[in-house]
């Protein structure tokens, strides 16, 4: 039988480990599960059903030992905003058209895989990143506050009109609602630090405390529940509820794939996706490199994207690695996937058996729950850093911050990413060129305006600091006849190419320009410490025959000395 | 008062090389003025109003002393399929929407001049643009076909269409009217070589060669003019003819500026713009080279802004500097800007004496004159140059040429920007990494698969052939981490840092790991070469004390002779 290997090669020892993570990270993921539906504007039972069937999907063909799949906060945000495009308002159409965009989700990341197309979520900046983050992380704690203040504000609306909607309804707030709102609140961050503090104190076991400490979750879906069930909350102060969910396992079914749903939920889908990987990949490799593992950004397409397709089949909504889930996963000793198989496991049994204890569960409790889940993302540390270092990055961060917060999510990644990209671009188009000397008794060249060196008044070394290409040829030109204009007794212009990767063809056309104009000039171009690479191109043009090939130098010093003995 | 330059410093010695230059180009813009109208599919007087104030203007503002304003054929192909897309079918709402348009684009060049963002041309590579020119002229060639066989085919569709519509009605041609066609074509190529080599056999004067050479297209209007009018084609066989011109001076008028047509406009008006500057600054730096003249881009801005304004006012449409009559100024000998001037007001003589005897001019004969004109626009040197080359910029020719074809102008130039971009990132997301070794004899390091060099087997010498950024951090961190790993005894990094020109903050952070990853397997990083910019920056961050400054080496012979002395 076709086994992954980490069964294959599993220990004994291993099972204590795994067994603890899994039965912490079930603790976590059920209430998790739930909120992240109700983010989406989704029945809770599809969240459920997205934490069994993918968590095993990802178990066998994943290649982290830790990362912990299920809905996350990221995409569940992303798959709302764009349900909610759609413009339907049948509850069973919005559930079909979810399972229809993991669906996509799960292709696009294997069409990612078999096209080796992993690379690009290279082209997202860690600055943008961290600018898309923190600023949904601010989407996702105001679409919540509505029910923590009992308000019915509409979703899908930009940051600034949800929280204008929130302050002016805020006088028609459920006060019985905020009540529990703030409670769950206030009970989920005692147990963040304080209540780990005092267990410490007191000597708890290490496995013990790692239990207590992130079933905080837990313990906040049952105080709530229990109050309003004994109470009669709903009946009484018309308290938000859960409701109904259906008890048992999902049924297998085949998504809606009418062509125009699809059309419709492509471009959101491609950007979910990317998303979902780069979460899912960085938070991997974090995990991996702590422990001098290995991931295969192959393997993690194809696991995930499997993984999609399994929650869209199974009656669930995209998923993805989430952060926290697997932090709790790694601390709590997860050794191997057989974690997650455990987590699925314990999923599994709380919809064929816990279900129905979940009706009373007040969604203040799981807005209170998302809320404190989303706002160690806000990144304030990358901001100051990026400003202190590189004024365009932090630049393109807060461009990506505005235009999320203020346009919406999408546009603000695709904002953030053309940022980047112009940036770069703007950048490598006007390359730094020096003017270089030698470093008295060293066969090195260096910036004359940097430091003291030797220079002959007959010959020109400017050194390139960028590939020659498209954007940037016109400028060397100019500058070298710039250069040249400025100085008469110039009869010799080496060009030192130790930063020139390649050439393209624009550039080699200007190349001929300089060429063409220097000699008019009655000065002659040279070469030095033209790469390998570069080199190899160069000899099938005819470029190399006008200039000449006794032009080129191996370094700038055998140029710069066989210049010097010439004349 | 305010004179230009070139008319403060005129010389009486100048006159006659401006006054043939003048009117030769008169002789050739006339007719050619026309046949673009009818490309643009707009009224004759159109085109011919836009011969006379924008050549004025540029004459006063322009930097070229030879570059010849007027209507071009890409523009008009450009202005054409912009107004068509607009749907708009009464006669003068489509001659308004065209001053609209170049009175649009006059303020995008006036504002890219303001903004200083003359440089955004140099996003356009060699090979797109090339791509691009073929492209157009071949669907300028093709639309003109339907006149030159006289049949109906509609305007605006893509090429393939155009191509199949004219042979599936070519059994309906107009007979006679092909007839004025072939005609046509033959007279004009006449002209182009074998003409003028009997002329130069039987000794003629050089500027009666000039004068007669580029007068093509005249006789070809006025032979069939004369043709029509006399033997009644337009009656006896129906030919299309051009009509009624009115006579007289253009009026001043107000360009329309309807918001909702505005909108619509603008994102051709900004492509049409880009397009007509790069034409016009192309043309004038290759002629002023070739006499060591200076070409001021942002002067080119504001005097091409002004042409296409003040082309607005007096009843025209979008203008920029043509290829073929601006080599004609030239090598008539043109010495300054009056000859533009002459240009003009000779236009302007036409426009208030000789249109009448335009209406029998056949449309048949102005379809020859496009046709030959731009034919050598179809450039298949840079092809085969680039596909000997580099085969990506082939890549992006060939992606640019069929989208023009198949889909449109618009779309393959934006296509081709994308493509060439795309390219140059995926180029620069995957540097060169060469492991280097010391040439022996010398202080010169070179790649010990392409050289013959001494290395250490403790020290491993990287050379990064890019700068670091967020598209190539991961690359390089994997990279690193292989290089090491396949290499037990390794002790001692050194990055040589001669191509970095940069490091953006996703580097930073990389560069962080790779130190933490290097540390843990007790390697140490030392960096060399590092250029002024990149220290003067890293100097603010941690990152550097975190790997101590005395890891920075001026010269790579510097870090290997040290770290060769330690152990």
């Amino acid at each position: 039988m076709l086994l992954p290997d980490w069964l294959k090669n599993y220990q004994r020892a291993q099972l204590n480990g795994d067994l603890l993570a899994g039965i912490i990270v079930a603790v976590v993921l059920v209430p998790q599960s739930m909120a992240y539906g109700m983010l989406a504007g989704l029945p809770p039972e599809v969240a459920l059903y997205s934490s069994v069937l993918p968590l095993i999907l990802y178990a066998i063909f994943g290649s982290s030992r830790t990362l912990a799949v299920g809905p996350v906060g990221l995409m569940s945000l992303m798959t709302g905003a764009t349900i909610i495009e759609l413009d339907i308002v049948h509850a069973n159409e919005i559930v079909s058209a979810a399972h229809t965009l993991a669906l996509l989700i799960g292709i696009i990341l294997l069409l990612m895989r078999i096209l080796k197309l992993g690379a690009v979520i290279n082209f997202l900046s860690h600055p943008v990143i961290s600018g898309f983050v923190s600023a949904s992380a601010i989407i996702i704690a105001l679409s919540q506050m509505k029910h923590i203040f009992g308000l019915d504000v509409p979703r899908g609306l930009p940051a600034y009109e949800t929280l204008y909607l929130i302050i002016t309804q805020a006088p028609q707030s459920n006060v019985v609602t905020l009540l529990i709102g703030i409670a769950s609140l206030l009970l989920l961050w005692c147990f963040k630090s304080p209540l780990v503090n005092l267990l410490k104190k007191i000597g708890t076991t290490e496995a013990a405390l790692q239990f207590i400490s992130k079933s905080g979750p837990l313990f906040a879906v049952v105080f709530s529940t229990f109050a309003v069930f004994h109470l009669e909350l709903n009946k009484q102060f018309i308290v938000p509820i859960i409701g109904h969910i259906p008890l048992g396992l999902p049924n297998m079914i085949l998504p809606n794939l009418n062509p125009q749903l699809v059309m419709q939920l492509l471009p959101n889908a491609l950007l979910i996706a990317l998303i979902g990987y780069l979460e899912s990949i960085s938070i991997a490799k974090s995990m991996a490199s702590q422990k001098r593992q290995k991931i295969d950004s192959n393997k993690e397409l194809a696991a995930l994207g499997s993984a999609n397709i399994a929650s869209a089949i199974s009656g669930g909504f995209p998923v993805a690695g989430g952060f926290g889930r697997s932090m709790v996963n790694f601390s709590a000793g997860a050794n191997s996937p057989l974690a997650s198989v455990i987590t699925a496991g314990l999923v599994g049994l709380t919809l064929v058996t816990l279900t129905p204890l979940f009706f009373f569960l007040p969604k203040a409790a799981l807005a209170a729950i998302i809320i404190l889940a989303v706002i160690p993302l806000i990144d304030t540390h990358t901001f100051k850093h990026a400003w202190n270092y590189d004024r365009t990055d932090a630049f393109s961060m807060l461009i990506t911050f505005f235009t999320v917060l203020i346009i919406n999510v999408e546009t603000g990644i695709v904002a953030g990413i053309a940022m980047s990209i112009g940036l770069y671009l703007h950048r490598s188009s006007q390359p730094h060129i020096a003017i270089v000397g030698r470093v008295e008794g060293t066969e090195h060249y260096r910036n004359i305006n940097r430091h003291t060196v030797v220079t002959d008044k007959e010959i020109l070394a400017l050194r390139v600091d960028e590939n020659l290409y498209f954007a940037n040829t016109n400028y060397l030109e100019d500058t070298i006849m710039r250069f040249v204009a400025d100085n008469q007794f110039i009869n010799h212009v080496v060009l030192i190419c130790s930063s020139i990767s390649f050439i393209d063809s624009s550039a080699l056309e200007s190349l001929d320009n300089i060429l063409y104009r220097l000699k008019k000039a009655n000065i002659q171009l040279h070469f030095a410490e033209v790469k390998g690479p570069v080199m190899d191109k160069l000899r099938t043009t005819t470029f190399l025959k006008k200039m000449g090939e006794e032009h080129i130098f191996l370094s700038t010093h055998q140029a710069i000395s066989f210049l010097n003995t010439k004349h």
